[in-house]
């Protein structure tokens, strides 16, 4: 699809405060926003009021949820009474409006099902799109359609009749077999593959119905608890699907292997997995937590004013083209019935929608600048593999209790290298393995780290080979390539890797006591999670040691890179104790000299700080947030510096230092990058 | 169903220590007894020694349940033998039988069915019926049928044949449908709703086979897990088809919302559920344990003879006309073998024995007063709805934790309440709300208390309207009316309860830190369960504001009375933290001077205490029961008093001021009350 | 089956080093080796150095898991390549193999399944047999099959077509009716007695079909998780069947209930089963645990080389014929995969390869000693029923949480006497209750401890008495006879085993503090796990009385014997605390004075300490294991002594007194035993 500048046309009618974007596409400004509910027996006057107040509060675009459940009269006639309304009212407050298509669901649920059940209720999925996209693509608030709430299901609904069908036709079609080539047994992940291509193909039917009704509106989806369901999405395909990507990131349901004074990174994490996937196609942050839990949510919470404001910031610093809140108002059933809103239960603006009114005004300012803005590349990208999601689970021995090996280590691992990384104040890209773009012949300034992604495919020993030669630097840690990509035993005397890694696993034995990593420049030992790996080094270099003589970390000098290796697993341990400290020295000494010298970094490690740069031309666009308990005063990797506060101290000149309190996010203008 | 008086033509015949009646009726003398356990292969002698042993104890009632599982011999005929012995016995000992239908379950089952699997099933139970019924009415020892054993399931068990037809046929007559006449979806509770008709409806078929044969015998039924189970029951429905109510109260089963050491609140509270059930039929507790637990029970104890009096006057002092344990002897099969009994394992009495006959003796020699004494109300009560307990388990995130979500959640609130209460002296109702009388036209005096009741159908608001207005007062706590009966939001912009509470609910954020409200005239500040709630106050008054000038808790004067209205969890932290101060305090200031001067209660709250009241004509008995770890001097509301003790100290006189031990039960007659 | 001696004809052709037998006989020397995983695509020259490797490692036996996975062509041929490799490799290093039948599994099946699904199923077993067994069965180096792996299922696969089938058949020649002769109803383990006969079934039927091809190789099966198994076997039966008895017992999935520093306790105890099991067929260990655990088993560990010591040494300590490592190399597929292997993942020795290795050798060096060696019997038996787990399984309440009424703790009760003997230096047999000699008519010097079998036949009533009379002391403890065989109560007023406890139980009461056992004669009290019963003696004397005067604990003098009954939970009380000091002293006081003074035991009890003894004409051979974390100097019943260390000390001579460090496996020769 090619970008769309849907309202070019209607420009000259708009007043608007400075420049008012509502298209969505690689260099609009970024669209601020929030979920309007809509639901039976709202007045006209009621939904006027809801759209009034976003517009007061500065925000252009808002969500709808196409709620079939409020769309029929008792005698089973269309009747689309408040929706009409809703996007005329969106009109007189220009407001744009996603629409989520949203089809028949029971009482209880409150997300939507990802797939339907049967061929019969694919049907009606069709009839409902048939009533609903021809109806409402012609608003001129329209902006465009979101083929589905919140994709992802963590397992097919097997049982179903569609699926099972859907399953059968896949699985006579697919290569894979039980056996390999050499008559081995395999993994076949027919489950998880078959889920992956399901999720595909059911965003491909939504858009190919939609399609039939309005030919090229804009089209959306969001995933959602992408911790957890990375497994399942494949976004390289999904760019020839969508127009743009997006992701549901609900603090109380999707950051629960994070603190809560962590979510900053969550949210950047998150987002940086979205800005990965979505490729050349715009990304924004479709939802958003706007407010309260109160049975709704795994761990519930209710925002503060400063997380609205860092959370926003960081959906804008990983440069998300919009964001919307979920929600304006709260629903009035079910068990989210008076949660997640930006408003109270009488709909008047609470302290979160006055912070999110205060970003979006700042955002508006600048948006000339944010139109064309990416975010300035630091060269670490931390890869991930869906692989090692699925092989985590089948492994699961029933009751364990050790993080390392149960499921969610691999992205735990990911996450505790990308939190060690922000504290440095190097922003990290969070990348799926096959989204890596490992054909560029000069790797100089690039890191890959690999941690403990437990299944690899032995196709990446060449790929990271030639990265390595090509200049690149390449971090290999837990039992990463443990496994191939169907559950066989790589790291034994068949290794793949063992040109890139310089040399062999040994072993990678549970201790009875905590096992620990020492390095000769490294102040603190990094401390390991029960297991720990030893090395036959072959043309590798020891960099770490055993009392034993055993070796526990090599350097593989290969070409113009070279290779880490530790095959224990310390960042999950760095993980599961909050305890970043040797991991972020680790990084220092090993990773950052790496780096090129134009990477603004922090000078040191700042614990619970994060920035993040954008760049548009010349000019660079620094988002800084502070969510440990003290005053930081923070410097930098270069000087003189010279920064222009645009939020929240406005106006304010910083040289060199910013001093920046807990909780606080400062939106920073650098005049000499 | 008229009262009966069973045995009046059979008076002469017995030789009674005192007054000595058997019969059940609202003006019958409380009978005492337990379950005897019949079984096959029990001699004539040791079922004879079983009904002496209860003779000898005082006792006038037992319970035998109609095991058919004993009645056949080996080739399919009918045998009576044992049950037979069993009647005979109990006459020759002066003993009234309530015999419990028990058709056939399998080895492990140890409470019976609760609704049969199929119509061949309920065809075998109707066969039951036509042989034991008949067989057994006409003894002189027969007293009545207890209908089943423990009504009440949980959830109704669909899948089974019968149920699923009973369900189809039900819903086809039901008016509620899945939107509401707004078009607006509703949560339908078909399941929920279902239960209460389909547990009716057998209750009402077993009645019906069992006057096909006996025309006018007394029927009773008893629930049981009361605290769990409650929104199950159609007490008011039951009026109709009962001659009197009943309940199992077994502290290791069912108290498990209490710790030990509150097991008299428990016991108190579940007597009170039943007693507001009953309305104007007799209640008596048809089960209470009588003895050790091994591998039985969630919460295994076994009750020591302290308890077993502190049980046996609790449910005397909330008018109960009997109390039968489970049970004298030990059953000799199954998972609950040699559990729960009076007597040993060799069938000799206990401690808990000598005990339970100890107060029965005093029993007896009350009778007169007792058989016409009602509970002398305090004007307090504590609503709960059915409505809160489905909402609050349809709302159950897998996973949650925090109590204040969690099923259960609103009666623990009720409980809060009712400790609180207790530890002031005042002996609170606790009934269904539709149990309560809303016709009256004069209120003063009167209080009540919705707490944490989440989902309270609009028609209350005008019921509760003029209640308030009549001179009562009304306080709402926690999310009471939160919802509709349909799980539809109620408290935001169209609020059915705004003339009631005279204001709106804002919010009801989830705090990360504990909340609290401070009240000007209380010591102590008022702690919250995470959730708080804020008001946009319209005709009330704030009676709490935290620092940011946000109202907590409002009092609304209306018409002769008024409305408290504090929407944060204040009775569940209470209940969690097991701290009733704060609560007691609250109490002590906005309710306790509500009430009418005549009512007696304690000058200040004791912890552990628990007082009740029956009077009789101008006199009043007391029970008075300390569980906390110390003595306690108790004083009262209003002096001189005296009181003479007839048990546990007899015939000592109290002027004043009552001392009472750990663990003990006093049983006082106020002579001026 | 008679014994085998498979290899005589073969003798003149081996060069051994010392004594080199691979026969498997009651009189064999102890074969020593490990599983040699056998996958598709390995070379010769891998399988080669694998059966080299064992050999220098002084290993003479190998298991080869046939898998059928393996077997197969692209085209449904079989192909035995990398077998027939094996089996030629295993001869040329003189490695005997016992061969695993292993029919085809999914790829996430680590262990076998049990059954068959269905006839089909079976039918293909058969299949598979058909080919498998002729083509190895003549190799030079086999030296029997393993009929299946790991048999035992913990519950029938009930709903698989062919267990439904075999079952219903089961049933229909079922004596065991629901009622029992006198029409009382039981619990008919219709289940549980069901699983035993099938495993008996399934493990005949697959003797049946080898033997269409091979009608006299060696037989052997292995059991495994015992310690949760234990219910579902038929040693005695399993006699006829097999040629020896064997099992897995890794430390990481079976010894639960065990801590780490008990493992050689677990691994004895598992030993003992066996042994008892085995009668008079020899028995060894088929799996131990060799290696590393990362996603497979319950409690991950990595065998410490002394661990691998203890655990050899504690199976020859338990005149086991044998023991094979699980494995020597790791597998290279699923959830396993490099895991439990002796080898690292290169395949070279680790530390436990060459710590087993020194095992070995020393046991090649005693094998004339150890060929003909048997455990030196203490006389004391520890006794276990098959329905004491069954009952426990059945009587299980939901959320119990008290280990004295969850499943398991019968056996916990039996292994807590087990380590409490095993720290006083006496090694006591674990039997079944069927597999005691009850005909013997001396039983002087000899023991039965009864620990919590909460289900016993009455049928052993008499065979008891019998023991007693003729000399022998019982030691009844916990809830032991509690019920019989059918869950129904039997120490209530028809006590069937009266005359051999001389009193009846009074009551078994759940205490809310601690309560203890207090004897004349010991210096600390025995605590008791919440459940403490009280006796009404008859004919015996109380040793134990509470403050009430009630009676704890009896001596029933009964012949030339005793009796000593106390009928509360300590046992696992000392179990769950881990606390075995005041055990140890009852059975200082009570019990060890019974035994024959030719036992040699310690001369106080030492924590942590393991001593095994085998004898072989005057000579005897002592395993002494210290797991305590000091040095111990260990002293005996006897004196003079004089040791002469074998291993880890080679002609170290210890005069009455041996030192002992933390971790160490002492093997001695006793010079004058």
């Amino acid at each position: 699809m090619s970008k769309i500048f849907l309202f070019i046309a209607l420009l000259p009618f708009f007043l608007l405060q400075s420049v008012f974007s509502t298209e969505i596409s690689r260099n609009s400004a970024p669209l601020i926003g929030a979920q309007v509910i809509i639901e039976h027996g709202q007045s006209a006057q009621e939904i006027d009021a809801l759209f009034a107040t976003l517009q007061k509060s500065n925000m252009n675009v808002c969500r709808i949820r196409m709620f079939e459940a409020y769309m029929h009269d008792g005698n089973g006639n269309w009747n689309f009474t408040e929706f009409d309304e809703a996007f005329r009212a969106a009109e007189r407050h220009h407001i744009k409006v996603l629409a989520t298509l949203f089809p028949m669901v029971e009482f209880t649920n409150i997300g939507g099902f990802k797939f339907p059940d049967s061929e019969t209720h694919l049907a009606s999925v069709a009839n409902y799109i048939a009533h609903v996209v021809p109806h409402f693509s012609n608003y001129k608030s329209f902006a465009g359609w979101v083929l589905m709430n919140e994709i992802g299901s963590g397992r097919a609904p097997f049982g179903k009749p569609l699926t099972d069908e859907k399953f059968a036709e896949w699985k006579s079609t697919d290569a894979v077999k039980s056996f390999d080539a050499n008559g081995r047994p395999i993994m076949p992940f027919y489950e998880e593959r078959f889920l992956v291509d399901y999720n595909t193909w059911y965003l491909q039917w939504l858009k190919s119905e939609v399609r039939k009704y309005d030919s090229n509106s804009h089209l959306h989806v969001n995933t959602h608890a992408i911790f957890d369901t990375y497994g399942e999405y494949n976004f390289t395909k999904w760019r020839g699907i969508l127009d743009s990507f997006g992701g549901s990131a609900h603090a109380s349901w999707h950051f629960g292997i994070f603190t809560r004074n962590n979510y900053h990174y969550a949210m950047a994490a998150n987002s940086e997995i979205l800005r990965s996937g979505a490729g050349n196609k715009p990304w924004l942050m479709t939802e958003l937590q706007g407010g309260n839990n109160i049975w709704s949510s795994g761990n519930p919470i209710c925002p503060t004013a400063r997380e609205i404001e860092q959370w926003m910031w960081t959906v804008i610093g990983t440069g998300g083209k919009g964001l919307i809140f979920w929600s304006l108002n709260g629903r009035t059933a079910g068990i989210e019935a008076g949660e997640w809103a930006l408003l109270d239960l009488q709909n008047k603006p609470t302290d979160r929608m006055e912070a999110a009114a205060k970003v979006a005004k700042v955002v508006q300012q600048h948006a000339d600048f944010l139109s064309m803005a990416k975010v300035a590349e630091s060269g670490v990208n931390i890869l991930y593999t869906r692989e090692s999601l699925w092989a985590e689970r089948r492994a699961e021995t029933v009751g364990a209790t050790y993080a390392g090996r149960k499921p969610g280590a691999a992205m735990k691992s990911v996450i505790a290298f990308y939190e060690a990384f922000g504290q440095l104040g190097i922003q990290a890209n969070i990348k799926c393995v096959d989204e890596f773009d490992f054909t560029t012949t000069d790797n100089r300034g690039k890191v890959i780290v690999l941690a403990h992604q437990i299944a690899l495919s032995a196709e990446y020993a060449t790929k990271l080979e030639t990265f390595v030669k090509s200049g690149g630097l390449l971090v290999v840690e837990g039992l990463t390539g443990f496994y191939n990509q169907h559950m066989q035993l790589q790291l034994s005397v068949n290794n793949p890797f063992l040109a890139v890694l310089g040399g062999n696993l040994k072993d990678v034995k549970m201790h009875a006591n905590q096992p620990y990593l020492r390095f000769q420049n490294l102040k603190s030992t990094l401390p390991v999670h029960w297991w720990q790996g030893t090395i036959d080094s072959k043309e590798s270099k020891a960099i770490s040691e055993n009392s034993d003589g055993h070796i526990l970390a090599t350097v593989n000098e290969l070409g113009h890179g070279k290779v880490i290796w530790l095959p224990s697993l310390v960042a999950i341990e760095a993980h599961e104790k909050q305890n970043f400290e040797p991991l972020m020295q680790f990084v220092s000494e090993f990773i950052s000299p790496v780096l090129f010298e134009n990477v603004l970094t922090f000078a040191k490690p700042y614990k619970g700080l994060l920035m993040q740069q954008l760049e548009n031309g010349g000019k660079k666009l620094i988002v800084l947030i502070n969510k440990s308990d003290k005053n930081q005063s923070v410097r930098f990797n270069k000087s003189p510096l010279s920064f222009i506060s645009v939020f929240s101290e406005p106006q304010k000149v910083f040289r060199n230092t910013i001093k920046i309190q807990p909780e606080e996010t400062l939106v920073l203008e650098l005049s000499n990058p």
